[in-house]
Protein backbone atom coordinates (compact mmCIF):
# COMPACT_ATOMS: atom_id res chain seq x y z
CA UNK A 1 0.00 0.00 0.00
CA UNK A 2 0.83 3.39 -0.32
CA UNK A 3 1.96 5.93 2.24
CA UNK A 4 -0.51 8.52 2.86
CA UNK A 5 1.04 12.20 4.64
CA UNK A 6 -1.11 15.60 4.60
CA UNK A 7 0.22 18.45 5.41
CA UNK A 8 -1.37 21.78 5.97
CA UNK A 9 0.86 24.79 5.98
CA UNK A 10 -0.53 27.86 7.07
CA UNK A 11 0.81 31.40 5.11
CA UNK A 12 0.28 34.53 6.37
CA UNK A 13 -1.04 36.31 3.53
CA UNK A 14 -5.28 36.06 4.08
CA UNK A 15 -6.33 39.25 1.62
CA UNK A 16 -4.71 39.36 -1.83
CA UNK A 17 -6.28 36.62 -3.43
CA UNK A 18 -3.95 36.98 -6.22
CA UNK A 19 -0.66 36.20 -3.94
CA UNK A 20 -2.70 33.37 -2.23
CA UNK A 21 -3.27 31.84 -5.69
CA UNK A 22 0.79 32.33 -6.49
CA UNK A 23 1.38 30.51 -3.22
CA UNK A 24 -1.05 27.81 -3.78
CA UNK A 25 -0.04 26.73 -7.15
CA UNK A 26 2.83 24.56 -6.60
CA UNK A 27 0.53 22.17 -4.80
CA UNK A 28 -1.77 21.74 -8.37
CA UNK A 29 -1.15 19.19 -10.79
CA UNK A 30 1.37 17.53 -9.49
CA UNK A 31 1.87 13.81 -10.03
CA UNK A 32 1.15 12.16 -6.31
CA UNK A 33 -0.23 15.46 -4.85
CA UNK A 34 -3.71 16.08 -4.33
CA UNK A 35 -4.70 20.35 -3.25
CA UNK A 36 -8.18 19.37 -0.38
CA UNK A 37 -8.71 22.76 -0.03
CA UNK A 38 -7.64 26.08 1.10
CA UNK A 39 -9.40 28.59 3.09
CA UNK A 40 -8.08 32.57 3.44
CA UNK A 41 -9.48 34.39 6.72
CA UNK A 42 -9.05 38.43 6.00
CA UNK A 43 -9.08 38.78 10.01
CA UNK A 44 -6.36 37.14 10.77
CA UNK A 45 -4.77 38.02 7.20
CA UNK A 46 -3.83 34.08 6.96
CA UNK A 47 -4.47 31.00 4.97
CA UNK A 48 -4.47 27.43 5.90
CA UNK A 49 -3.80 25.20 3.15
CA UNK A 50 -4.87 21.56 3.11
CA UNK A 51 -2.81 18.84 0.64
CA UNK A 52 -2.35 15.65 0.91
CA UNK A 53 -0.78 12.45 -1.29
CA UNK A 54 2.78 10.27 -1.11
CA UNK A 55 5.16 12.03 1.46
CA UNK A 56 8.20 13.12 -0.96
CA UNK A 57 6.01 14.49 -3.82
CA UNK A 58 4.08 16.64 -0.86
CA UNK A 59 7.07 17.37 0.76
CA UNK A 60 8.96 18.83 -2.35
CA UNK A 61 5.79 20.75 -3.86
CA UNK A 62 5.19 22.37 -0.10
CA UNK A 63 8.17 23.57 -0.15
CA UNK A 64 7.86 25.42 -3.57
CA UNK A 65 4.65 26.97 -1.65
CA UNK A 66 6.95 28.08 0.49
CA UNK A 67 9.47 29.90 -1.31
CA UNK A 68 7.07 31.67 -3.13
CA UNK A 69 5.34 32.97 0.16
CA UNK A 70 8.99 34.20 1.40
CA UNK A 71 9.10 36.53 -2.09
CA UNK A 72 5.96 37.26 -1.77
CA UNK A 73 4.93 38.18 1.93
CA UNK A 74 6.89 40.99 3.61
CA UNK A 75 6.04 40.34 7.41
CA UNK A 76 7.57 44.19 8.43
CA UNK A 77 4.08 45.20 6.80
CA UNK A 78 1.73 42.25 8.14
CA UNK A 79 -1.03 42.85 10.45
CA UNK A 80 -3.84 40.76 11.54
CA UNK A 81 -5.08 38.91 14.50
CA UNK A 82 -3.39 35.48 14.50
CA UNK A 83 -0.10 34.78 16.16
CA UNK A 84 2.43 34.73 13.03
CA UNK A 85 6.37 34.61 12.84
CA UNK A 86 6.58 33.74 9.22
CA UNK A 87 5.57 34.38 5.71
CA UNK A 88 5.35 30.50 5.63
CA UNK A 89 4.04 30.45 9.89
CA UNK A 90 3.56 26.78 11.03
CA UNK A 91 3.86 23.13 8.37
CA UNK A 92 2.55 20.28 10.10
CA UNK A 93 2.87 16.40 8.74
CA UNK A 94 0.67 14.53 9.52
CA UNK A 95 0.90 10.66 8.67
CA UNK A 96 -2.44 9.37 7.42
CA UNK A 97 -2.06 5.98 5.80
CA UNK A 98 0.87 3.30 6.20
CA UNK A 99 2.96 5.64 7.80
CA UNK A 100 4.79 5.94 11.33
CA UNK A 101 5.19 9.48 13.31
CA UNK A 102 8.74 8.19 13.25
CA UNK A 103 8.40 8.69 9.10
CA UNK A 104 6.30 11.65 9.48
CA UNK A 105 9.32 13.47 11.70
CA UNK A 106 11.94 12.21 8.98
CA UNK A 107 9.82 13.93 6.12
CA UNK A 108 9.32 17.54 8.44
CA UNK A 109 13.32 17.62 9.00
CA UNK A 110 13.90 17.09 5.22
CA UNK A 111 11.28 20.15 4.28
CA UNK A 112 12.87 21.93 7.47
CA UNK A 113 16.35 21.44 5.58
CA UNK A 114 15.24 22.12 2.31
CA UNK A 115 13.98 25.59 3.68
CA UNK A 116 16.66 26.73 5.17
CA UNK A 117 18.71 25.52 2.24
CA UNK A 118 17.05 26.60 -0.66
CA UNK A 119 15.10 29.73 0.42
CA UNK A 120 17.34 31.02 3.66
CA UNK A 121 14.15 30.91 5.77
CA UNK A 122 15.65 29.70 9.59
CA UNK A 123 13.05 26.57 10.99
CA UNK A 124 11.70 25.18 14.22
CA UNK A 125 10.95 21.85 14.56
CA UNK A 126 7.91 21.41 16.94
CA UNK A 127 5.61 18.92 18.44
CA UNK A 128 6.62 15.26 17.64
CA UNK A 129 9.88 16.87 15.59
CA UNK A 130 10.71 19.47 18.16
CA UNK A 131 14.30 18.68 18.97
CA UNK A 132 14.04 19.26 22.97
CA UNK A 133 10.25 19.12 24.91
CA UNK A 134 10.15 23.08 25.43
CA UNK A 135 9.86 22.95 21.63
CA UNK A 136 7.22 20.85 21.40
CA UNK A 137 4.31 23.50 21.53
CA UNK A 138 3.89 25.86 19.01
CA UNK A 139 2.38 28.34 21.16
CA UNK A 140 6.16 28.54 22.88
CA UNK A 141 7.68 28.57 19.86
CA UNK A 142 6.22 31.48 18.15
CA UNK A 143 5.71 33.31 21.20
CA UNK A 144 7.45 37.15 20.62
CA UNK A 145 5.97 36.55 17.14
CA UNK A 146 7.54 38.07 14.49
CA UNK A 147 8.58 41.31 16.03
CA UNK A 148 9.88 39.73 19.07
CA UNK A 149 11.89 36.93 16.77
CA UNK A 150 15.32 38.43 16.28
CA UNK A 151 15.60 39.38 20.19
CA UNK A 152 14.16 35.48 21.12
CA UNK A 153 16.56 33.77 19.04
CA UNK A 154 19.96 36.18 20.51
CA UNK A 155 18.74 33.62 23.82
CA UNK A 156 20.93 30.39 23.20
CA UNK A 157 17.98 28.27 24.13
CA UNK A 158 16.35 29.80 20.91
CA UNK A 159 18.91 28.67 18.52
CA UNK A 160 16.96 26.90 14.96
CA UNK A 161 16.66 23.91 14.83
CA UNK A 162 17.96 24.65 10.70
CA UNK A 163 19.91 28.07 9.59
CA UNK A 164 21.54 30.78 11.56
CA UNK A 165 20.67 32.67 14.27
CA UNK A 166 19.14 35.47 12.66
CA UNK A 167 15.59 35.66 11.14
CA UNK A 168 15.14 35.85 7.20
CA UNK A 169 14.53 40.07 7.10
CA UNK A 170 11.19 40.03 5.21
CA UNK A 171 9.95 36.02 5.67
CA UNK A 172 10.77 35.37 9.45
CA UNK A 173 10.94 32.00 11.09
CA UNK A 174 8.93 29.19 10.11
CA UNK A 175 7.70 25.67 12.35
CA UNK A 176 8.15 23.11 10.59
CA UNK A 177 6.55 19.57 12.39
CA UNK A 178 4.60 16.27 12.57
CA UNK A 179 1.87 15.73 14.52
CA UNK A 180 -1.60 13.38 14.48
CA UNK A 181 -4.54 14.15 12.25
CA UNK A 182 -6.79 16.29 15.13
CA UNK A 183 -10.42 15.87 14.91
CA UNK A 184 -12.63 18.82 15.50
CA UNK A 185 -15.86 17.56 17.23
CA UNK A 186 -18.63 19.22 19.38
CA UNK A 187 -21.50 17.64 21.15
CA UNK A 188 -24.67 19.24 21.40
CA UNK A 189 -26.76 19.45 25.06
CA UNK A 190 -29.94 19.91 25.07
CA UNK A 191 -30.13 22.81 27.58
CA UNK A 192 -28.93 26.55 27.53
CA UNK A 193 -26.82 26.30 30.98
CA UNK A 194 -23.52 26.79 29.39
CA UNK A 195 -22.33 26.33 33.46
CA UNK A 196 -23.73 22.13 32.79
CA UNK A 197 -20.94 21.94 29.58
CA UNK A 198 -18.26 24.13 31.74
CA UNK A 199 -18.82 21.32 33.68
CA UNK A 200 -18.78 18.43 31.67
CA UNK A 201 -15.55 19.66 29.63
CA UNK A 202 -13.40 19.77 32.40
CA UNK A 203 -14.38 15.98 33.18
CA UNK A 204 -13.45 15.08 29.85
CA UNK A 205 -10.38 17.37 29.04
CA UNK A 206 -6.40 16.42 29.64
CA UNK A 207 -6.23 19.25 31.59
CA UNK A 208 -8.24 18.81 34.44
CA UNK A 209 -7.98 14.95 34.56
CA UNK A 210 -9.89 13.80 31.74
CA UNK A 211 -8.48 11.84 28.40
CA UNK A 212 -5.32 12.57 27.33
CA UNK A 213 -5.74 13.64 24.26
CA UNK A 214 -8.74 15.63 24.42
CA UNK A 215 -8.89 19.50 24.61
CA UNK A 216 -12.56 21.36 25.64
CA UNK A 217 -14.18 23.51 26.54
CA UNK A 218 -18.03 25.29 26.45
CA UNK A 219 -19.58 26.93 23.45
CA UNK A 220 -23.26 28.63 23.73
CA UNK A 221 -25.27 27.92 20.79
CA UNK A 222 -27.67 31.03 21.22
CA UNK A 223 -29.64 30.63 17.89
CA UNK A 224 -30.28 26.33 18.92
CA UNK A 225 -31.11 27.63 22.68
CA UNK A 226 -28.43 24.78 23.47
CA UNK A 227 -24.97 24.67 24.20
CA UNK A 228 -21.77 22.76 23.15
CA UNK A 229 -18.68 20.78 24.31
CA UNK A 230 -16.08 21.75 21.55
CA UNK A 231 -13.34 19.22 21.48
CA UNK A 232 -10.18 18.77 20.23
CA UNK A 233 -8.78 15.24 20.11
CA UNK A 234 -5.20 15.07 19.20
CA UNK A 235 -5.14 11.73 18.88
CA UNK A 236 -7.74 9.56 17.93
CA UNK A 237 -5.88 6.39 17.94
CA UNK A 238 -5.28 6.72 22.18
CA UNK A 239 -8.78 8.82 22.78
CA UNK A 240 -11.82 7.62 20.61
CA UNK A 241 -14.82 9.73 19.11
CA UNK A 242 -17.17 6.89 20.92
CA UNK A 243 -15.79 6.80 24.59
CA UNK A 244 -15.60 11.02 24.49
CA UNK A 245 -18.96 10.49 23.41
CA UNK A 246 -20.58 8.66 25.97
CA UNK A 247 -18.61 9.98 28.53
CA UNK A 248 -20.16 13.42 27.81
CA UNK A 249 -23.35 11.43 27.67
CA UNK A 250 -22.61 10.06 31.13
CA UNK A 251 -22.16 13.16 32.90
CA UNK A 252 -24.77 15.20 30.97
CA UNK A 253 -27.22 12.44 33.16
CA UNK A 254 -26.04 13.91 36.50
CA UNK A 255 -27.51 17.23 35.50
CA UNK A 256 -30.71 15.50 34.07
CA UNK A 257 -29.36 16.52 30.17
CA UNK A 258 -29.67 15.25 27.21
CA UNK A 259 -27.51 14.91 24.16
CA UNK A 260 -28.60 15.89 21.37
CA UNK A 261 -26.40 14.96 18.96
CA UNK A 262 -22.54 15.61 17.65
CA UNK A 263 -21.06 17.24 15.01
CA UNK A 264 -17.47 17.18 12.66
CA UNK A 265 -16.08 20.39 12.10
CA UNK A 266 -14.07 19.59 8.94
CA UNK A 267 -12.46 16.49 8.12
CA UNK A 268 -12.16 13.13 9.82
CA UNK A 269 -9.89 9.87 9.05
CA UNK A 270 -11.96 7.15 7.72
CA UNK A 271 -10.06 5.03 10.97
CA UNK A 272 -11.93 7.03 13.33
CA UNK A 273 -15.29 6.62 12.22
CA UNK A 274 -14.56 2.75 11.17
CA UNK A 275 -13.51 2.72 14.97
CA UNK A 276 -16.51 3.95 16.28
CA UNK A 277 -18.93 1.48 14.09
CA UNK A 278 -16.78 -1.36 15.04
CA UNK A 279 -17.15 -0.25 18.92
CA UNK A 280 -21.08 -0.02 18.45
CA UNK A 281 -21.75 -2.96 16.75
CA UNK A 282 -19.11 -4.80 18.50
CA UNK A 283 -17.30 -6.09 15.40
CA UNK A 284 -14.53 -9.03 15.47
CA UNK A 285 -12.08 -8.95 13.29
CA UNK A 286 -12.76 -5.69 11.68
CA UNK A 287 -9.61 -3.79 10.11
CA UNK A 288 -9.65 -1.47 7.26
CA UNK A 289 -8.73 -3.95 5.28
CA UNK A 290 -12.36 -5.07 5.13
CA UNK A 291 -13.45 -1.55 4.03
CA UNK A 292 -14.10 -1.62 -0.04
CA UNK A 293 -12.72 1.21 -0.55
CA UNK A 294 -9.15 0.61 1.38
CA UNK A 295 -7.99 -0.78 -1.56
CA UNK A 296 -9.16 2.04 -3.91
CA UNK A 297 -6.22 3.80 -2.48
CA UNK A 298 -3.71 1.34 -2.44
CA UNK B 1 -15.55 13.63 -8.21
CA UNK B 2 -14.21 10.37 -10.23
CA UNK B 3 -17.27 7.56 -10.79
CA UNK B 4 -16.54 4.37 -9.60
CA UNK B 5 -18.09 1.05 -10.54
CA UNK B 6 -17.35 -2.46 -9.05
CA UNK B 7 -17.65 -5.47 -10.99
CA UNK B 8 -17.72 -9.64 -10.19
CA UNK B 9 -17.45 -11.35 -12.75
CA UNK B 10 -18.05 -15.35 -12.48
CA UNK B 11 -16.32 -17.48 -14.92
CA UNK B 12 -16.73 -21.68 -14.99
CA UNK B 13 -13.19 -22.49 -14.61
CA UNK B 14 -11.84 -23.29 -10.34
CA UNK B 15 -8.70 -25.73 -10.85
CA UNK B 16 -6.70 -25.11 -14.08
CA UNK B 17 -4.82 -22.23 -12.69
CA UNK B 18 -3.01 -21.31 -15.68
CA UNK B 19 -6.27 -20.71 -17.61
CA UNK B 20 -7.47 -18.57 -14.34
CA UNK B 21 -5.04 -16.64 -14.79
CA UNK B 22 -5.04 -16.38 -18.58
CA UNK B 23 -8.67 -14.82 -17.64
CA UNK B 24 -7.73 -12.83 -14.95
CA UNK B 25 -4.89 -10.98 -16.88
CA UNK B 26 -6.52 -8.48 -18.54
CA UNK B 27 -7.93 -7.08 -15.39
CA UNK B 28 -4.20 -6.20 -14.62
CA UNK B 29 -2.24 -3.44 -15.28
CA UNK B 30 -4.47 -1.11 -16.59
CA UNK B 31 -5.62 2.82 -16.00
CA UNK B 32 -8.13 3.24 -14.14
CA UNK B 33 -8.87 -0.31 -13.23
CA UNK B 34 -7.91 -2.75 -10.22
CA UNK B 35 -8.41 -6.27 -9.69
CA UNK B 36 -9.56 -6.79 -5.95
CA UNK B 37 -9.11 -10.11 -5.64
CA UNK B 38 -10.06 -13.49 -7.06
CA UNK B 39 -11.00 -16.98 -5.48
CA UNK B 40 -11.09 -19.97 -7.12
CA UNK B 41 -12.96 -22.74 -5.84
CA UNK B 42 -12.21 -26.27 -7.02
CA UNK B 43 -15.83 -28.68 -6.12
CA UNK B 44 -17.62 -25.36 -7.57
CA UNK B 45 -14.92 -25.22 -10.82
CA UNK B 46 -15.77 -21.70 -10.74
CA UNK B 47 -13.40 -18.23 -10.03
CA UNK B 48 -15.44 -15.46 -8.55
CA UNK B 49 -13.25 -11.81 -9.52
CA UNK B 50 -13.57 -8.25 -8.23
CA UNK B 51 -12.66 -5.67 -10.08
CA UNK B 52 -12.98 -1.81 -9.69
CA UNK B 53 -12.08 1.47 -11.02
CA UNK B 54 -13.51 3.99 -13.42
CA UNK B 55 -16.64 2.64 -15.30
CA UNK B 56 -15.77 2.30 -19.12
CA UNK B 57 -12.48 1.39 -18.47
CA UNK B 58 -13.56 -1.46 -15.90
CA UNK B 59 -16.41 -2.45 -18.66
CA UNK B 60 -13.93 -2.80 -21.49
CA UNK B 61 -11.04 -4.77 -19.49
CA UNK B 62 -14.35 -7.11 -18.07
CA UNK B 63 -14.73 -7.72 -21.58
CA UNK B 64 -11.75 -8.97 -22.69
CA UNK B 65 -11.29 -11.44 -19.64
CA UNK B 66 -15.26 -12.87 -20.92
CA UNK B 67 -13.44 -12.78 -24.78
CA UNK B 68 -10.63 -15.15 -22.94
CA UNK B 69 -12.97 -17.53 -21.01
CA UNK B 70 -15.23 -18.15 -23.79
CA UNK B 71 -11.99 -19.38 -25.86
CA UNK B 72 -10.65 -21.34 -22.77
CA UNK B 73 -13.81 -22.34 -21.01
CA UNK B 74 -15.48 -25.26 -23.08
CA UNK B 75 -18.64 -25.50 -21.47
CA UNK B 76 -19.83 -29.36 -23.03
CA UNK B 77 -17.06 -30.84 -20.96
CA UNK B 78 -17.86 -28.57 -17.53
CA UNK B 79 -18.00 -30.00 -14.57
CA UNK B 80 -19.10 -28.45 -10.61
CA UNK B 81 -21.33 -28.41 -8.03
CA UNK B 82 -22.24 -24.51 -8.52
CA UNK B 83 -25.21 -23.80 -10.87
CA UNK B 84 -23.70 -22.35 -14.23
CA UNK B 85 -24.70 -21.60 -17.87
CA UNK B 86 -21.86 -20.05 -19.94
CA UNK B 87 -18.04 -19.66 -19.39
CA UNK B 88 -18.51 -16.08 -17.98
CA UNK B 89 -21.06 -17.03 -16.16
CA UNK B 90 -22.79 -13.79 -14.78
CA UNK B 91 -21.60 -10.19 -14.32
CA UNK B 92 -22.85 -7.85 -12.08
CA UNK B 93 -22.06 -4.07 -12.20
CA UNK B 94 -22.18 -2.34 -8.52
CA UNK B 95 -22.29 1.31 -8.11
CA UNK B 96 -19.84 2.42 -5.48
CA UNK B 97 -19.35 5.98 -5.79
CA UNK B 98 -20.56 9.19 -7.91
CA UNK B 99 -23.05 6.81 -9.74
CA UNK B 100 -26.28 6.08 -9.46
CA UNK B 101 -27.87 2.82 -10.33
CA UNK B 102 -29.41 3.65 -13.74
CA UNK B 103 -25.78 4.56 -14.59
CA UNK B 104 -24.43 1.15 -13.95
CA UNK B 105 -27.41 -0.68 -15.89
CA UNK B 106 -26.35 1.30 -19.13
CA UNK B 107 -22.98 -0.03 -18.25
CA UNK B 108 -24.32 -3.31 -18.06
CA UNK B 109 -26.33 -3.08 -20.98
CA UNK B 110 -22.81 -1.86 -22.94
CA UNK B 111 -21.11 -4.58 -21.53
CA UNK B 112 -24.19 -7.28 -22.74
CA UNK B 113 -24.09 -5.54 -26.69
CA UNK B 114 -20.01 -6.00 -26.25
CA UNK B 115 -20.19 -9.63 -25.60
CA UNK B 116 -22.63 -10.39 -27.88
CA UNK B 117 -20.80 -8.42 -30.78
CA UNK B 118 -17.18 -9.08 -30.46
CA UNK B 119 -18.01 -12.67 -29.01
CA UNK B 120 -20.72 -13.99 -30.21
CA UNK B 121 -21.61 -14.93 -26.73
CA UNK B 122 -25.30 -14.32 -26.13
CA UNK B 123 -26.65 -12.18 -22.79
CA UNK B 124 -29.47 -12.22 -20.38
CA UNK B 125 -29.62 -8.95 -18.66
CA UNK B 126 -30.68 -9.71 -14.99
CA UNK B 127 -31.69 -7.59 -11.47
CA UNK B 128 -31.65 -3.87 -12.06
CA UNK B 129 -30.52 -4.48 -15.50
CA UNK B 130 -33.64 -7.15 -16.44
CA UNK B 131 -35.44 -6.78 -19.30
CA UNK B 132 -38.80 -7.79 -17.51
CA UNK B 133 -39.78 -8.86 -13.90
CA UNK B 134 -38.82 -12.72 -14.38
CA UNK B 135 -35.55 -12.14 -15.40
CA UNK B 136 -34.45 -9.98 -12.11
CA UNK B 137 -33.91 -13.20 -10.13
CA UNK B 138 -30.90 -14.97 -11.31
CA UNK B 139 -31.51 -18.18 -10.40
CA UNK B 140 -34.70 -18.53 -12.71
CA UNK B 141 -32.89 -16.72 -15.50
CA UNK B 142 -30.02 -19.75 -14.81
CA UNK B 143 -32.79 -22.55 -14.10
CA UNK B 144 -32.17 -25.54 -16.58
CA UNK B 145 -28.42 -24.45 -16.75
CA UNK B 146 -25.90 -25.11 -19.77
CA UNK B 147 -27.37 -28.33 -20.32
CA UNK B 148 -30.82 -27.08 -20.69
CA UNK B 149 -30.12 -23.57 -22.18
CA UNK B 150 -30.81 -24.74 -25.97
CA UNK B 151 -34.11 -26.17 -25.15
CA UNK B 152 -35.18 -22.63 -23.01
CA UNK B 153 -34.11 -20.20 -25.40
CA UNK B 154 -36.78 -22.05 -27.74
CA UNK B 155 -39.54 -20.48 -25.52
CA UNK B 156 -40.30 -16.90 -27.11
CA UNK B 157 -40.03 -15.62 -23.25
CA UNK B 158 -36.60 -16.53 -23.08
CA UNK B 159 -35.21 -14.76 -26.19
CA UNK B 160 -31.45 -13.57 -24.75
CA UNK B 161 -31.99 -9.72 -24.32
CA UNK B 162 -28.39 -9.53 -26.85
CA UNK B 163 -27.80 -12.26 -29.44
CA UNK B 164 -29.54 -14.78 -31.53
CA UNK B 165 -32.13 -17.39 -30.29
CA UNK B 166 -29.27 -19.96 -29.20
CA UNK B 167 -26.69 -20.56 -27.31
CA UNK B 168 -22.59 -20.11 -28.12
CA UNK B 169 -21.80 -23.69 -28.65
CA UNK B 170 -18.99 -23.79 -26.13
CA UNK B 171 -19.21 -20.82 -24.22
CA UNK B 172 -23.26 -20.87 -23.54
CA UNK B 173 -24.58 -18.04 -22.49
CA UNK B 174 -23.98 -14.74 -19.68
CA UNK B 175 -26.13 -13.29 -17.20
CA UNK B 176 -24.93 -9.62 -16.99
CA UNK B 177 -26.55 -7.08 -14.50
CA UNK B 178 -26.71 -4.26 -11.98
CA UNK B 179 -26.78 -4.45 -8.55
CA UNK B 180 -26.25 -2.84 -4.90
CA UNK B 181 -23.30 -3.90 -3.37
CA UNK B 182 -24.00 -6.60 -0.56
CA UNK B 183 -22.86 -6.91 2.87
CA UNK B 184 -22.55 -10.16 4.07
CA UNK B 185 -23.00 -9.39 7.90
CA UNK B 186 -23.24 -12.09 11.01
CA UNK B 187 -23.91 -11.49 14.83
CA UNK B 188 -23.08 -13.23 17.22
CA UNK B 189 -25.75 -14.80 20.00
CA UNK B 190 -23.80 -15.74 23.94
CA UNK B 191 -26.53 -19.03 23.60
CA UNK B 192 -26.13 -22.89 21.96
CA UNK B 193 -29.82 -22.69 21.30
CA UNK B 194 -30.09 -22.27 17.61
CA UNK B 195 -33.79 -22.52 17.35
CA UNK B 196 -33.35 -18.67 19.04
CA UNK B 197 -31.37 -17.81 15.68
CA UNK B 198 -34.03 -19.41 13.90
CA UNK B 199 -36.62 -17.17 15.48
CA UNK B 200 -34.68 -14.28 15.28
CA UNK B 201 -34.04 -14.78 11.50
CA UNK B 202 -37.56 -15.04 10.76
CA UNK B 203 -38.10 -11.07 12.84
CA UNK B 204 -35.94 -9.47 10.74
CA UNK B 205 -35.92 -10.96 7.00
CA UNK B 206 -37.98 -9.76 4.52
CA UNK B 207 -39.07 -13.29 3.65
CA UNK B 208 -41.11 -13.34 6.72
CA UNK B 209 -41.89 -9.90 7.29
CA UNK B 210 -38.56 -8.38 8.27
CA UNK B 211 -36.56 -5.82 6.47
CA UNK B 212 -36.98 -5.61 2.48
CA UNK B 213 -33.67 -5.53 2.11
CA UNK B 214 -32.19 -8.45 4.65
CA UNK B 215 -31.74 -12.13 4.15
CA UNK B 216 -31.50 -14.09 7.31
CA UNK B 217 -30.72 -17.67 8.76
CA UNK B 218 -29.36 -19.73 11.64
CA UNK B 219 -26.18 -20.86 11.93
CA UNK B 220 -24.38 -23.04 14.55
CA UNK B 221 -20.69 -22.32 15.43
CA UNK B 222 -20.17 -25.33 17.81
CA UNK B 223 -16.39 -24.75 18.12
CA UNK B 224 -17.68 -21.02 19.88
CA UNK B 225 -20.74 -22.69 21.48
CA UNK B 226 -22.71 -19.58 20.30
CA UNK B 227 -24.99 -19.18 17.30
CA UNK B 228 -25.03 -16.43 14.48
CA UNK B 229 -28.07 -14.93 12.53
CA UNK B 230 -26.08 -14.97 9.53
CA UNK B 231 -27.15 -12.20 6.67
CA UNK B 232 -27.13 -10.50 3.62
CA UNK B 233 -28.07 -6.83 3.62
CA UNK B 234 -28.76 -6.38 -0.32
CA UNK B 235 -29.60 -2.70 -0.37
CA UNK B 236 -27.55 -0.98 3.18
CA UNK B 237 -28.60 2.79 1.73
CA UNK B 238 -32.53 1.25 2.79
CA UNK B 239 -31.76 -1.56 5.33
CA UNK B 240 -29.11 -0.17 7.69
CA UNK B 241 -26.28 -2.52 9.14
CA UNK B 242 -27.18 -0.87 12.64
CA UNK B 243 -30.90 -1.04 12.11
CA UNK B 244 -30.68 -5.26 11.98
CA UNK B 245 -27.96 -4.62 15.06
CA UNK B 246 -30.34 -3.14 17.22
CA UNK B 247 -33.12 -5.01 16.14
CA UNK B 248 -31.52 -8.45 16.24
CA UNK B 249 -30.51 -7.22 19.91
CA UNK B 250 -34.27 -6.12 20.91
CA UNK B 251 -35.45 -9.66 19.84
CA UNK B 252 -32.62 -11.44 21.83
CA UNK B 253 -33.90 -9.62 25.00
CA UNK B 254 -37.21 -11.79 24.69
CA UNK B 255 -35.10 -14.80 25.15
CA UNK B 256 -33.12 -13.43 27.64
CA UNK B 257 -29.63 -14.02 25.25
CA UNK B 258 -26.89 -11.33 24.78
CA UNK B 259 -25.51 -9.98 21.66
CA UNK B 260 -21.96 -10.95 21.87
CA UNK B 261 -21.07 -9.40 18.81
CA UNK B 262 -20.94 -9.47 15.03
CA UNK B 263 -18.86 -9.48 11.80
CA UNK B 264 -18.06 -8.22 8.02
CA UNK B 265 -17.77 -11.63 5.64
CA UNK B 266 -15.59 -9.55 2.96
CA UNK B 267 -15.81 -6.13 2.26
CA UNK B 268 -17.98 -3.19 3.40
CA UNK B 269 -18.46 0.17 1.68
CA UNK B 270 -17.24 2.90 3.44
CA UNK B 271 -20.74 4.68 3.49
CA UNK B 272 -22.34 1.52 5.41
CA UNK B 273 -19.35 1.76 8.12
CA UNK B 274 -20.26 6.01 8.38
CA UNK B 275 -23.88 5.65 8.55
CA UNK B 276 -23.37 3.41 11.34
CA UNK B 277 -20.87 5.26 13.19
CA UNK B 278 -23.23 8.65 12.43
CA UNK B 279 -26.17 7.17 13.99
CA UNK B 280 -24.64 6.00 17.49
CA UNK B 281 -23.27 9.79 17.39
CA UNK B 282 -26.16 11.30 16.25
CA UNK B 283 -23.46 13.13 13.75
CA UNK B 284 -25.51 16.39 11.91
CA UNK B 285 -24.81 17.14 8.50
CA UNK B 286 -22.37 14.08 7.96
CA UNK B 287 -21.93 12.62 4.88
CA UNK B 288 -18.79 11.20 2.80
CA UNK B 289 -17.24 14.46 2.26
CA UNK B 290 -16.57 14.86 5.90
CA UNK B 291 -14.30 11.72 5.76
CA UNK B 292 -10.40 12.59 5.32
CA UNK B 293 -10.20 9.67 2.45
CA UNK B 294 -12.54 10.92 0.51
CA UNK B 295 -10.53 13.40 -1.06
CA UNK B 296 -8.10 11.02 -2.01
CA UNK B 297 -10.27 9.00 -4.26
CA UNK B 298 -11.59 12.13 -6.38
Amino acid sequence: MAKIVQCVPNFSEGRDLDKIEKIVDPLRGKEGVKLLNYEADKDYNRVVVTVIGEPEAVKNAVVESICVASELIDMTKHEGQHSRMGATDVVPFIPIKEMSMDEAVELAKSCAKDVWEKHNVPVFLYEKAASKPERENLATVRKGQFEGMSEKLKDPNWHPDFGENKIHPTAGITAVGARMPLIAYNINLDTTNIEIANKIARCIRHSNGGFRFCKAGPVEIPERNIVQVTMNLTDYTKTSMYRVFETVRMEAKRYGVNVMGSEVVGLVPMEAIADTAAYYLGLENFDMDKILETGLME
